[in-house]
Order: C-alpha cells, then sequence, then structure tokens
C-alpha cells in the first residue's frame, strides 16, 4: 500500500464514520414513532459495510469548493439513501439472494419489505436533498433518478442483442451509473456555493470515475473472486447483458467466432460450460485487456478534469484524495 | 343525479381535462430521448382512466386559496405521478392483475417494469413538488410519502390479527390514505400563499375525507359490485386485512360468534364459502351499516372543515364543490 492509498483509506474511514453518524441521527429523528420492522430494514440495508464512494465524493466535492460542515454530511448521506432504494429494487427485479457478502433485503425480508422500505429511502433522499440544496439541487439528484430507471430499460431493451454497440453501452453505463457518482460531486460543489465552472468540472470528474468504475464492475463479474467481491459473479453472461468484455471481444472476432459466440449469447446461457466457453473468448480475443485499457483512459481524464483543484492551494488536499480515489478505482478487486 | 351532483362532475372533468394536458405536455419534455418502452408504460399507468382525485383537490385548495394558474395543473399532476407510483408497486406486492377493469402494469409488462417505472414517477413527483412549493411543501408530500409505507408495514403487522383496535384501524388508515389526500388540499392552498389556518383547514379537510373515502373503500371490496367497482373484490378478508365492517362486527358479536368469526379469519380464507360466511356475520351483526355511519361522521367534520371558506365570498365556489365531493364519497360505487 503506497503512502497516497493509505491517506485515501483513512480520508474514507474518517468521512463513512461522520457520514454513518449522520445517517443514525436523521433516521432517529424521521424514523420516530414508525413501525420497528420499517426501521430494521431499513437500517439492515443502510448498514451492510457499503463503501460509501457516493457520499464520499458529494464531502470531497464541497470541500474542494471550500465548505464543510455538519449539514453536508446528511447532504452525503443522502447519496447512499437513493443508492441503497435502487439496490433494494434491483435485487426484488434480479432475484438477487447476496450482497456485499450478505443476504440481499428481498432474500432475508420480504419483496414488499425490499419494496416499500426502497420507497421510504428513496422518498426520504429527495426530502433532504430539496431541503439542503434547494430546487437547482433536487434538479441535479431527480434527473440522475430518472436517468438511472431510463438506463435499466435501455439495457433490458439491448439484453443478449450482440449488435449492441459501443454507444449504447456507454449510453446505458452514463445513465445508470455514471449520472448519480456525477451527482455526487456535483451536489456538493453546489451546496459549497461554488461558481457554475466548478460544479461542472466536479461534474465531469465524477461521470468519468463512474463509467470507468462500471466498466471495472463488468470486468470483475467475468474475472472476480466471488469471495473478495461478496456477490454472485457471472450474472451478466446469465442475463444476456452485452458489457463492454464482450463488445470488445466480438469486435476482434473473426466471422465464425463470432457466430460461436452469438451462438453462446443466444444459447442456454445456464448450461454446464457455458460461462466457461465465453470467457476463454474473451482471453483469447483481448476483450478483457481492451476493456480495461478504457477504463484506464477515463481515469486519465477524470484526473484532468481535477487540474483547477489540484492548482488550487485551499483545494489541493480534497482534490489529491479524489485523485487518488480514481486510481483506486482501477486496481480495486471488489 | 341532482344540480350539486351534476357541477361536480362537470367540474371534476374540467380539471381532470387540465390536469391531463399537463401531464402530457410535462411528460413531454421529461421523457424526450427516453426509451419507448418506459414512456409507455409510464403512459400506461397515468392515463388509465382514474378520477384524478387528488389532483382536484389540488386545483379546489389553491382556487379556495385564490389561485388558479397554468403551473398549478403540473403540481396538480404531481399527486397523480405519485399516487401511480404507489399504485404500481401495490400490484406487484398484492400479484394484482387487474385495477380499474384492466390489467395492472405488473400484469400487462413485468415486475421489472412496474418496478422501475413507479420509480421513476415517484422522483418525478418528487421533483415537480420542490421545484413549485419548495422545502416547505417538500417536506408534506415527503412525510406522506414516508407515512403510506409506514401504514402498509404497519397493516401488515396487524394482518389476520382479530386482535387489531380501531384505533390501529384509524392509524393505518390515515398514514395509507388520509395523508396523501390532506397533502393535496394543503399543498394547493401553501402553492396559493395561504395563510397557516387556511392551509390547515383544508388539510384537515382532506384527511377527514380521506378517511371517508378509505372506509367506503373498505366497505366495497366487501359489498361493491366487480362491474362496476373495476377491480377485483373481496381482497381484504383474503389477504387477512382486518378493516371496519369486521372490527364494529367482531366488537357486536358474542363470544361464540367471535369464535367463529376468529377461526374463519385464521383459516383458509380462499376456502369455499368463507367469503360468504364472513359476508353474512357482517350483514348480521351490522358491521357494514355501523362502519358506513362512521364514515358519515367523518365527512361532516370534513365539512365542517370547510366554513371559512364558504363565507369567503371569493372562495365560497369552489368550496361548495369540496362540499359536494364530500358528500359523494358516501354514495360511490367505485
Amino acid at each position: 500500500m503506497t503512502t497516497d492509498t493509505k491517506q485515501l483509506r483513512v480520508a474514507m474511514a474518517e468521512v463513512s464514520a461522520r457520514v454513518e453518524a449522520a445517517m443514525y441521527a436523521d433516521l432517529d429523528i424521521r424514523l420516530t414513532g414508525s413501525d420497528q420492522l420499517l426501521r430494521e430494514v431499513v437500517e439492515y440495508a443502510l448498514f451492510s459495510g457499503g463503501k460509501r464512494i457516493r457520499p464520499f465524493l458529494c464531502v470531497l466535492g464541497s470541500r474542494c469548493c471550500g465548505r464543510d460542515d455538519t449539514d453536508l454530511y446528511i447532504l452525503a448521506a443522502a447519496f447512499e439513501y437513493l443508492h441503497t432504494a435502487t439496490l433494494m429494487h434491483d435485487d426484488v427485479v434480479d432475484h438477487a439472494s447476496l450482497r456485499r457478502g450478505r443476504e440481499t433485503v428481498v432474500q432475508r425480508y420480504s419483496l414488499e419489505d425490499a419494496i416499500l422500505a426502497g420507497d421510504w429511502l428513496h422518498a426520504h433522499s429527495l426530502y433532504v436533498v430539496g431541503k439542503l440544496t434547494g430546487a437547482d439541487g433536487l434538479d441535479i439528484f431527480c434527473a440522475a433518478t430518472e436517468a438511472m430507471v431510463n438506463g435499466e430499460f435501455v439495457q433490458k431493451r439491448l439484453s443478449g442483442d450482440c449488435r449492441a454497440s459501443e454507444e449504447e453501452y456507454f449510453a446505458v453505463v452514463r445513465q445508470k451509473t455514471g449520472n448519480l457518482i456525477a451527482s455526487s460531486c456535483a451536489l456538493g460543489a453546489l451546496y459549497a456555493g461554488a461558481e457554475c465552472a466548478k460544479v461542472q468540472s466536479l461534474q465531469h470528474y465524477g461521470e468519468q470515475i463512474g463509467i470507468a468504475f462500471q466498466i471495472v464492475d463488468d470486468l470483475l463479474d467475468y474475472t472476480g473472486k466471488g469471495e473478495s467481491t461478496g456477490k454472485e459473479l457471472g450474472n451478466d453472461f446469465k442475463e444476456g447483458k452485452v458489457t463492454l468484455p464482450l463488445i470488445r471481444t466480438l469486435e476482434s472476432a473473426d466471422s465464425d467466432e463470432r457466430r460461436r459466440i452469438v451462438k453462446l449469447m443466444q444459447g442456454n446461457r445456464t448450461a454446464p460450460g457455458a460461462q466457461e466457453a465465453i470467457v476463454s473468448y474473451m482471453h483469447r480475443l483481448g476483450g478483457f485487456q481492451s476493456a480495461a485499457k478504457t477504463a484506464q483512459s477515463y481515469i486519465d481524464r477524470a484526473i484532468q478534469a481535477l487540474a483547477p483543484f489540484t492548482a488550487d492551494p485551499a483545494a489541493c488536499l480534497p482534490a489529491a484524495l479524489l485523485h487518488e480515489l480514481a486510481s483506486f478505482i482501477l486496481v480495486r478487486q471488489k
């Protein structure tokens, strides 16, 4: 571990602890007198060892623009509320039983609990954002939520379709992952009252690392170790999701290989050996390496977007952490 | 049909048409470039011949306080967005196949579509409310959403429990139905910049008719005609929901009757004859009449809450419509 990575971990742990304290205090107020099970489900979903990357970005975004106070951690928590709400609903849709190494809400409790407690967190996240950043912040936040849903619809439409283009893949990734991460950074800056150019730089940084994050996620779904990722792997192939490693593999394939890969995608994807066969093509045709290289280029652009802050003595410390986080995304194993 | 009822129907049709036009225009902007299926699902769910009672109340609330302009109909639409989002999620949870005489979203499309398009509408409703009524309006609106979820949790906890008290029933009804209807009225008043006392009077009116509305719904679930309600009936008993007609029936029952009713509730509620047996007890022990009388008393209180507006020449026309709507709730057959 380098000194920089160590500093990043310390900073993430510090912010995470403050965000969690803010969440407990906030939920304590908002859930007073509520049904005990609702509270239990909400807390089970929220306090699950998540990395709190979105709250961290929100806090760093605000710090880069010179503001750091108590309410910032409640605003940051809103991103974890929304993110958790979407995960709860995703797990219902995907019939997922495992997340972060433990049972999903739908598995442990019920479909009803997962849908409704997700709705509760969703409503509450918007309340917090509206209260702390007004109509401008709410606009960015709601647009990100709406885009996430739209991204899911586009992804479903493309499911199993090996003709899905790289442009379509990136449109989905931008909407499903990039937008909310970009919003975390942007709302931090907005909360700090930053000028428009700074909000946009941080938003751009967030979008680029968000896309890189998703590419790495898509790589890990094929190449990760179940133990270290803490979730089920190989889902993308089973669900017929056409992700970047596959798109790049198809690009490098000759017509005969392409035909066989398409057959694997359109056949019984849970049949024994199907997953192994597709992974073997991906290795052989360089799909993994090519996707990883693209993730690197997004990280490079993210780091470039930090230039205005790195050059500013008042912002160089939080900017250095954002730089380090961007680099870390590439090497993460979970 | 009395002259007053006719005026109410004309006014409801007029407001409904303007709200629907506002919804089309608003969705056209917000869904430009979105996935075609998302748009289709959202429109299928929204334009389904709903009565638009919540938007109507929002518009009348604002008119009672002297404001009527274009944006009011977009604000009013937000209540239909949120209401529709909750119905979509409710139908997933309840595995319901029919609503308003046609297939539910989950039945016609899929679980995924119903959950995600519901999330989209939910996010969008909050965006509209935040934009048009600021943090105060968002507070009321989000509190209503959060209460709806909490009401569902409490209801589930009480499911099948014949010891559920009248207080618990009303707490659930207030949270599940009363709050959002009260919020429709309150946000209309807030939008119009009304003084606090007027906002509260309209909020109180809304809560009372909301509770009466739900009692009538619970009555219709046992006594309605499938054709005229346009939805499946007898669900409450099947699901073990302890509603007011049952609570009142149990109150009037002697120990022997009580034992038999409890046995029906705890037994196989979908067995042939079970529903008929419980309905027979309800008729015989006056559960229906008693619940209907209570609905009447809520309507009376709602009408009393309109006094400040009825006495005001500038507000007496919209107040008369609210009065008529309250009376209509008692006689509705669907």
